[in-house]
C-alpha cells in the first residue's frame, strides 16, 4: 500500500474552505489535511472549530500560517486553494514550480480564451507562463473531463452557476440536439453562501429575507466559462443569477429549443448514456423536476426536464448543492479522479 | 354627497379575502363590506380576528354566512368574490341578475377563448349566458383596461403571476418593439400565499423551507391570461412558475429580443410613457432592478430591465405583492376605477 | 389651526431611522421631517429611496448633512435621534441649548441610576448638565408616563426588549401581585433588524438563517432599563435575549409566580384595567398567547399569559414589531403625547 | 463474525422514519432495514424515494406493509416503531410476545407513572402486562441508562424537548447542586419538522415564516419525561415550547439556582466528567454557548452554560438536531449500546 497523499487547503475559514477541510478530515485516501490561511489573517483563530463549533469534539482542525517552506515541509502533495482569483492567479506559478498538485476553487485559471478572462483583470508576473499554466489547465467537472483530469497537475475546479448549467447542457449540446442559434435562457438561483462569508450589505440578513433579487445581468462571470464549456457563442446563452433566501442550494432552470421535434424519452435516453458511468448526476424522468432540497448536503448534481407538446421546446432544472458538487465536493472528486481513486470516495 | 358604496366579500378568510376585507375597512369611499362565509363553512368562526388575531382590537371584522337574501337586505352594490374558481362562475349569473357589480378575484372569467379555458373545466347552466358573461367580463388590470373598467359589470380580477407579466410587457408589445418569432421566457417566482391557506403537503413549511421548486410547467393555468391579453400565439411565450421560501411577492424574470437594436433610454421611454398615468407601476431606470422587498406590502408592481451590449437582448424583472397588486389590491384599484374615485384611494 | 411642527431625524439611513421618515411623512400633524445625515457619512445618498426603493414615487425623501445651523434655519421643533448611543449622548446637550425637543432613540438617557449607565461609558463633557439632563429626561413608554411626557422636553425613547418586558410587567407589578423575591425569567427573541444595518459576521445571513442563539446572557444594556422601571433589584430578573432568523419582532416569554393563588379572570382584569385607555396595547383573554405574526408592521405590544393549575406560577408572552413599538411606532407615539395629539395619530 | 442484526422500520415515510432509515441503510453492523408501511397506507408509494427524491439513486428504499407474519419471515430482531402513540401501545406487547425487541419514538411507554400518563389516555387490551412492561421499559437516553440499556428488549426513545433538557440538568441534580426549592425554567424552541409531515395549520409555510409562537404552555406531554427523568414533582419546573420559522433543531434555555455559590469552573467540571465517557455530548466551556447550527445534522447534544456574578443564578442552552439526538440518532445509539457496538456506529 503506497503511502497517504498529503493535501493542503489555503482559504480553510471560508465557507467552501470549511466544507473542504471536513471532507479531507474523513477522506480514506488521504493524510489528514494541512489547513492553512493567509499572512494578512495573522491574528485569527488557530483552530478551525473556533470558527465552526459545528466539527468541535474532533480534534480542533489545526490551522497554520501558510509559506511555501511550511507546505515543503508537511509534504504536501496536492494542494487546494479556496483563495480569491488574484491570489490564485498569482500563487499557481509558483506550487507549479515546486512541483505541488494544485486544485484550485477561484475563477483564475478556468478561462481559455484571453478575452473572456478580461472579467477578472489579472497582473500575471509572467505573461508567457501564466499562457502555459492556462492552456495546461484542466476545467474541474469530472464529468466532462475525467481523462484529461488524470494526467492533470493544474485544476481550476469549475464555478457554482456553471456546474449546474454545462452538466444539464453539455449531452445535448454534444449530441447535436439543440437549435443553438435559437438562443439558450439560464436563469439561475443561489443561496446566499455562494456570497463569500465577508459580511456585506448584500448578504445582510434583513436585505436576503424575505426577498429575491436578479443581479449581474449579462456580465456575471461564470457566464464565460459555460461558453468555452459548451462552445457556445456570446449571443447564443443569456445567463442571469439570483438572490435566494436559503443559505445553500442552486436551482437553474434552462430554456432550450430542439432542432427538431423529439419524444422525451429520446432526451432522457442521451442524458442517461451521458452519464451512466457518473455516480454525481441523477437524471430525473421525463416531468420529474429537480428541488433544491434533494441535492443538499450531498455532492449529487440532479437533472430533470420537461418537454412541450410541440416536442420542441424543453425546459430543463438543474440543481446542487454550490458548496459541495458546487465547490468542495467537485474538488475532492477531482481530486479522485487525478489520483485514480473511486469517484465517490470520500463524498458519501 | 352620494350614498356611499356598499362592497361585500366572499371567501373573505382566505388570505386574499383577508387583504381585502381589511383594504376595504379603511377605505374612505365606501361603507365598512359584509363578510360572508360559504355554507360549508357552517361551524365556522364568528368573526375574521378569531381567524387573523392581527386586526384584534379593531372591532372584530364580523362574518356572516352568505345567502342572496342576506346580500339584498345589506344593500350590496359591488360584490368581491374571493372563492374558487368553479363557486365563481356559478354565482356570477345569479349575482348579474341581482343588478350587483362584481369582482371576481378567482380564473373564473378571465379567458375569452373557449379553448384557452378548457384548463378550467367549467360545468356552465346556461351556456349561452355565461358565453354572454365571458364577453361582458373586463379583465381586471386597470392600467390597460381602464375605459373599458368604467362601464364594467363583471371584473375578471387578474391572476397574479399574469399580472407582473403582462404589465412588463404590455408597453413594449403594444409598440411592436419585441421580436415575437424568437418568443418569451417568463420565469416567475411566487411566495407561499399565493397558494392559499389550506394547509397541504405542498405548503407544509418543511418541504418548501431551504428549498426552490419549478411547477406546471408548460401548463400552468395563468398563461392563457398572459397570451390573450398580449395577443401573443401559444408557442411564442415559455412560462415556469417557482414556489419561493417566503411568504408573498412575486419576482418575474422576462427574457425578450427586440426586433432591431435600440438604447436603454428608447425602452425606458416606451414604459415610462405608458405608465404616465398609473400611479401604481413604478418604472426603474436602465440597469436598477426591482427587488421583492421594494413591493412587499403595497399596491406597486415594479419593472425594470436591462439591455444587452448588442441592444437587442434584453432582461426585464416584475416584482409584486401577490395578495395585493396581484390580488386584493388590484382588486381595490379596479373597484375605484369603476366608481370613478382616484386610483389610489384606499391603497395608501 | 397652529403652525403644524416641524420634525427631524437624524440617523435616518438606519432600519428604526427609515421607519420613522416613513411614519413622519405621512403624519398629519407634522410638516414633512427633515432628514439628516452625519458628517462621517460624508459621500452617501441625497434621497432615502436610492437606499430604500421601497419607498421610490414618492418624492425621494432628500437627505441633507446635519449641522445645527442647518436645524435652525428649518424651524426644526421636535429632533429625533436614530443615532448610536455616544453620539445622542453628546448632541442632546446642545439641542437643549437651542431649545428643540429631542426624542432619542439610543441607550443614552434612559437610565436615572448612575452605576446602571456604567454598561454604556459615556464621557460627559459637562458632567453636572448630564445629571441635570437624566434626572429631566422622561423614559419613553407612552403607557407608562403619559402625564411626564405631556411637558418632556427630552425623551429617552425605550428599548425595543424592555418595551415588551416592561408593558408585560407593569400592570402586575403596581398591583403588588408578584412574588418578587422568587425572581422572574424574561426569555426574548428578536428578529435580526434589532441588530442594526450595519453588516457584520453576526448579522450574515448564513450565520442566522437556520439557526438560533442566545447573547449577552446576564448582561445586555436593557436589563438596567427594565430593573429601573419596574423597581426590580438585580437579583430579581434574569434577561436573556436571542438572536431569531426572521428580520423583525420580538417575542418575550415571562416567567412569574403570584404571591397568593389567583383566578385567570383576576389577572385579566388587571391588566385590562391598567391599559384601558391605551389604544397600543392589546391584551389577550387567557390562554390565546400572541404570536409575533400578529403585531408585526403595527404600533401594537400584544400580551397574553397562562396561568397554571395552581394559580400561582404564570406564563406571559409579549409581542411587538421592533421597529415600530420598540423603536419608531412609539417614539411617534411619545411626540404625540408631547403635543397633545391621539396616540394613534400617524399610527394607522 | 456473527449473523448481523436485522432491524425494521415502521413508519419510515414519517420525518423521523426517513432518517432511520437512512441511518441503518448506512450502518455498518446491520443489515439492510426492512422499511414498513402500515395498512392504512394502502395505496401508497412502494419505494421511499418516491417521497424522499433525497436519496433517488441508492436503490430505492423499498417499502412493504406491514404484518406480523412479514416481519417474522424478514428474521427481524429490532423494531424501530416512528408510529403514534397509540399505535405504539398497542403494538408493543405484540411484538414482544413474537420476541422481538423493540425501539419505540413514540411517547407510549415512557413514563413509569400512571398519573403523568393520563396526558395520553391509552386504552390497553391487557392493562397487566401494559404494567409490566412499563417496568421494564428503558427510557432511550444512554447517557443516563447505558447499564439498563444493554439488557433491554423495550426501548422508550426519548422526547426530543426531553432530551434537549434532560442533559442539561441531570449533571447538576445528581451532583446536588441545584436548588430544586426555587424551581427550574425550561424555555424551548422547535423547528417544524418535530410537529411531522401531516399538512396542518399549524406547519403551513404562511403561518410558520416571519413568526414564534409558544404552545402547549403548563401541559406538554414531554414535561412527565423530564419530571420523571429529574425526579422533579410537577411544581419544579416549567416548559414552554415555542415553534421556531426553522425546518430542524432546538434549543432549551434553561434557568436554575444554585443551591451555593459555585465557579464556572465547578459547574463545568460536574458536566465534563458526567460526559466524559459520552461520545454524542459535547460540554462547552463557560460563556460560550452553542447555537443550533453547530448540532444540525450530527447526533451531538451541545451544552453550554453562564453562571451570574452571584455564583448561583445560571443560564444553561441545550442544543440538538430534534430528528437525530431528538429521535432517529439517537434510536440508533440506543440500539448500538443494547447490541454492545459503539455508541458513534453508523452515525459519524
Amino acid at each position: 500500500m503506497p503511502a497517504k497523499v498529503q493535501p493542503a487547503v489555503v482559504g480553510a475559514t471560508g465557507y467552501a474552505g470549511f466544507e473542504l477541510a471536513r471532507l479531507l478530515y474523513r477522506h480514506p485516501q488521504v493524510k489528514k489535511p494541512a489547513l492553512f490561511t493567509r499572512d494578512s489573517e495573522a491574528s485569527g483563530p488557530v483552530h478551525l472549530d473556533e470558527l465552526y463549533p459545528h466539527i468541535a469534539g474532533n480534534g480542533g482542525f489545526p490551522l497554520e500560517k501558510f509559506s511555501w517552506e511550511n507546505l515543503r515541509n508537511k509534504g504536501v502533495n496536492v494542494l487546494f486553494l479556496a483563495t480569491p482569483h488574484e491570489v490564485s492567479r498569482e500563487w499557481v506559478p509558483e506550487a507549479m514550480a515546486q512541483g505541488v498538485q494544485v486544485i484550485d476553487l477561484s475563477g483564475a485559471w478556468r478561462l481559455a480564451n484571453a478575452s473572456s478572462r478580461a472579467v477578472y483583470q489579472f497582473h500575471d508576473e509572467s505573461p508567457q507562463l501564466a499562457e502555459q499554466l492556462t492552456a495546461s489547465a484542466v476545467y474541474g467537472i469530472p464529468e466532462l473531463h475525467r481523462e484529461r483530469l488524470k494526467k492533470a497537475s493544474l485544476v481550476a475546479n469549475a464555478g457554482c452557476y456553471a456546474t449546474s448549467i454545462i452538466l444539464a447542457l453539455a449531452p445535448l449540446v454534444q449530441a447535436g440536439l439543440l437549435d443553438l442559434q435559437h438562443g439558450i435562457v439560464c436563469d439561475s438561483k443561489s443561496g446566499v453562501s455562494g456570497a463569500g462569508k465577508q459580511p456585506t450589505q448584500k448578504t445582510h440578513f434583513v436585505e436576503v429575507a424575505e426577498n429575491l433579487s436578479a443581479y449581474s445581468v449579462f456580465n456575471h462571470r461564470h457566464t464565460g466559462e459555460i461558453l468555452e464549456q459548451l462552445g457556445l457563442s456570446d449571443d447564443q446563452l443569456v445567463f442571469t443569477p439570483h438572490l435566494l433566501p436559503i443559505p445553500r442550494g442552486i436551482l437553474s432552470t434552462i430554456y432550450v429549443r430542439l432542432k427538431t421535434a423529439a419524444e422525451p424519452v429520446e432526451i432522457e435516453s442521451c442524458m442517461r448514456d451521458f452519464y451512466s458511468g457518473s455516480p454525481w448526476v441523477r437524471v430525473f424522468s421525463h416531468g420529474k423536476l429537480p428541488q433544491i432540497q434533494y441535492s443538499l448536503h450531498t455532492n449529487y448534481c440532479d437533472i430533470g426536464f420537461t418537454l412541450a407538446a410541440d416536442g420542441k421546446r424543453m425546459v430543463m432544472v438543474s440543481c446542487l448543492d454550490n458548496l459541495l458538487k458546487g465547490a468542495a465536493g467537485q474538488a475532492v472528486q477531482n481530486m479522485n479522479v487525478m489520483f485514480g481513486w473511486h469517484e465517490e470516495e470520500g463524498l458519501r
